[in-house]
């Protein structure tokens, strides 16, 4: 099963949307961060600071990407990437599980 | 911040409930394992395999200990044990953060 190893986890949740997106954030030894997060059933615009890389586990939602007109579907694994300081909107119909990579350039 | 560090967690989510409660597996150097989870509102039943000490780090909910016919309330911060191979319920009013430690004896 695939996992993060060496890492240091943050205890406290991480809680948007009363709860229905929630992560949690993982250091890993070189600085990086990680969160794994759950997206429940909704629909939910998010602001990026640094790049974000979004891997989507399992679920279905759709994103549109900042600057695009054009909805993205995922259904089961997919990925995406944020530009830094944007914004993107993500429809989510099945409880998604996700791993965001945050990339700073 | 509180955190877990030199640990290894499982990129995958546990689900249950229709991603109502998801919780997250971190293992420890020496085994032990831990999830960190998020209950939403609702009301549930679960199992025990191992005794399990369940740590409320934020949130509201009542609880129904095996054996017991009272409700034990958490509003914040709050713990209790359920022992092994038993089942509890929970009635959760507030987005629920916990930590869970599983107690191989």
């Amino acid at each position: 099963m695939s996992s993060f190893e060496n890492v240091t986890v943050l205890t406290k949740a991480n809680v948007y949307f009363d709860g229905k997106v929630t992560s949690r954030t993982v250091v890993f030894a070189d600085g990086t961060k990680k969160t794994l997060g759950i997206l429940m059933p909704g629909e939910y615009e998010f602001g990026t600071d640094a790049k974000e890389i979004m891997e989507i586990q399992s679920g279905e939602l759709k994103v549109l990407l900042p600057g695009s007109s054009e909805w993205i579907s995922i259904s089961g694994q997919g990925e995406f990437t944020v530009p830094a300081n944007s914004k993107f909107k993500l429809e989510v119909s099945v409880v998604s599980d996700y791993i965001c990579s945050y990339i700073n350039e």
